[in-house]
């Protein structure tokens, strides 16, 4: 069991370690690295050969502006690939997301929320889950626990209705 | 293995017909319903729970305008969610994209394309290929299909180029 | 008389915070709290058969980006439901109000403005004064005061022109 | 009991033939009435007085492109007003919807989605519901029946799953 | 000879300074004000009447979010009103401008860029100018003047070219 | 007094038809001509010399996409110029619409709504008014069979409303 | 000398067809094929290389949706990459555009408009011209006689303005 | 061989200054000037007569919002013109994109990403690679290093992968 995770630009850690995070606490075994798919086209092309042969089961690639990471890594792989479209500048991710979500017939990328660190890594842990069953035990601890944080959030401002 | 897939109305058919006839050609079994976020919510709900003591792995989800459909289902489920916004009259789709798409941290939606009903098929498919290993296979030549295909209509609009 | 007002996350307070305000000047009791469409549906839904069940006559909802909270509630209820689409660090807003604003038929929520958290306030006093008339008498008292409060504005600008 | 609905202009006829079958289905008395914010601006100031006077409780406006009818309706009453921003020829109606929701603090437009002529009425029939117990039952009834219809289709469409 | 500036809020008072200062450059007498489409919708009406009769020749007004202010003056005055659509902080201005620009048949106003102060007030001046032939006079030195500052700044920064 | 009506593209004719019919109403002399900012940039040019010279007072450009022309014209005389941003195929005048009202400091474009052809006219005509008051009664007159034409449709509707 | 043209899909043709008249008018050698850079991400890489040994000097590319077939190409060769985004169903165009223009340091794509098929062309002539100055010449014809067609089409409609 | 690069103001300086530090490099000579499309449209006729007497024979235009300026070039020169459309405090850029790209038949811009300063002179440089071989190579090298630096950073944050 593995992710590989791309980030077409180092600016773009900060989304990528939300990533991370929640694989760590999954713990789903990952790899991180940085490669453009308009720079080094032929490192990602063997990067996704390589990833697969070392077992890698779900890829997710966060890439901004004219996001091509996510659909050039589809192109080349029958895996499941999951994609993060980065905000941006100037027009707030618009450009990113439709980059990465209006993929043509065929190949598909999951996409999720602009800068939407940590639900890549949940929807990777869910892909997951159905091979491993450990994980959708693990998924629905956590859903319980994000129940738990928002009922708590609402005590701790006092509110007054009880939601149990 | 098993996927279920939701329309939230009888006009989102054409699209749903087309993640149908992908699932038909991966052999994958299916099933089919119309249920609205907004008008059968409990339903909705239920149906979820019976889905996944059916033996359901995956949920697809087909909804416009302001689509919750893909959202509520992923609130009730650790399992995967694939969300495809459909198009709209007014809009182009813009609002259903931005409604499936842009979900809170902890509740992701695998969004494709709009009206993307070939792709959420494909990936769904490959979502199980990860645990029913014959998929995997299915896909890459699923693949290679397409790959001749796009040279087949090469080829017969009798181009100059020789691509092997 | 009694508004409840459900907040998506404690970072949508300071929106909320002006909706408490202008409901307190027009003296109308109302509850807050902070529930998930996403990660505490199960409580959504009790919450509004409980709210209902408290005298609640009129829903706000400010939620954020796929911003499906109002919805859910309107799915679970008679009573009017009023939408605060909450401002958004990428798309500005957009993304939340589309969510919020384009219901299907026979599920309506009666959107305000973006962050539009006083004006959510307003609006459900205005729905409550149908039947306390005492209201509407405030309401137009506060019309009044707005009204006073634009020309005294003008005035200490020492513009020079007299409006009455 | 009674609801003003004013269109813009003629064209939006058949979105408002839509709320007024709604508001015949519950009974609700209501006039109808061609105003343009900027072609009868004196009318539209007197209608508005004339309309409360006769007993109108809430206001539905619909209008298209710089939709300033809802708003200066609101400007002039305190009664709850409804919005309906017309789907336009070139924007789709994302100019009506800006027009009819950004309003400024204090004066608020309760807004629909495009186009959305039965859920204006929904909304207005809900809003009156608070005074007019009937009502409120026969939201109840019309929740029901959307229900049954969408459990109606799905049956039809002859699909395997079993909704209660 | 007189143009009258309305701003909807004191916060539109830096943009409409900027039109201050191109018709105290012209020697343009104006008057400026604040007052609210939505707030003082009665004292717009009559100021409209006031201005007229003083002899305002044109409007100008600056107004954010659903900004119907210009929309209104227009209404109800057969002169050329100006609209500068303000910036605003969710959608960055493009509901302003929609609300301004999008005006229906036979009720124009004259929309100029976001927030463009100087803009209104230089194509106020070019109205006036077909009656107040010096002021013809005045914007073609301020042409040429504008010429000289690109011209000077790109002298400053030292560049090779020499343009005449 | 004479008003010069340019278009980009045969394709305009329609609109600026609209245009040519309101002017005719108000007896504004006017020619229409067929120039294209980026094809014969030298003619619009010395077109622009020609009109002012033949006692052009205000200029009307239509164009479409990169809607430079009404820019260029302005650039290039101290009077007053009138945008008509065209309908586009693939983004609805969106594009039309802000290369036309975004202009820069000093060089304005009174911009009417997209594909506003009457609305050119009528500021056209606005602007005209200020010098030749026989307009400015035409246009309270327009004005008030505008107000008559509503009042009209809305008694033709057969709606139970008495507005005088 | 020679163009290479790659189209997505085979529903671009009509508007590579435009492309490749206008190459054929300046005799440009020019070679068509269609591959996908999605669907056949190798043929496309040994394409480029290919075309390159072929002595291509510029290529085309002509992809809609998440269009990323300019970027691949522009990836994988040091040689200038003209896009046209191809207009789509749904978004019209906006996600091509904004898929092929915000390319991301380092590998530019030269954008034309939204089907721009014509542009395309012409721009690959402008580049080629400064190799090949007999383009040069026949790109100032080709001016010439965009202008001659302006004037002719104006000269038609009767217009009584006399251009040179 | 000589690029000419022109900004629409002193504001655009840092984006060009990306611009001119590419084309330093690449050690391709190159002049710059601030030019405004609207207050000096005389020089920016004249300067492009000049510059191409001069040896110019690739322009690079940048400026903002109603961008015109790479438009007005591109109308008057048979050569390429690269357009930069710069990042807009209201709307991002997306005015400045549109105006930029959306060129009528006949008058291509070869438009590169919001601000991208770097790629307009490396799109600049691939197109001087016709004519002059040894840019070919500097461009192979370019290509190379940008390579290697993603690999470096890559390397540097320690990630698992090795890529050759």
């Amino acid at each position: 069991m593995k992710v590989a995770i791309i980030m077409g630009s180092a600016s773009d850690q900060p989304t990528v370690e939300k990533t991370v995070e929640v694989l760590k606490r999954f713990q789903v075994p990952h790899e991180v690295c940085i490669l453009s798919a308009h720079r080094t086209p032929r490192q990602v092309e063997s990067f996704v050969k390589e990833a697969q042969e070392a077992g890698v089961e779900v890829f997710i690639a966060a890439a901004g502006k004219a996001a091509h990471l996510a659909g050039v890594i589809a192109a080349n792989t029958p895996l499941p690939v999951i994609g993060i479209p980065m905000k941006t500048g100037d027009l707030g991710g618009l450009d990113s997301l439709l980059s990465t979500v209006q993929m043509p017939k065929g190949v598909p990328v999951a996409t999720v929320a602009i800068a939407g660190g940590e639900n890549a890594a949940i929807l990777a842990v869910q892909m997951l889950s159905l091979k491993y069953p450990q994980l959708g035990q693990a998924l629905q601890e956590y859903k319980r626990e994000m129940e738990q944080q928002v009922l708590e959030t609402d005590r701790e401002h006092g509110f007054q209705w009880n939601h149990q």
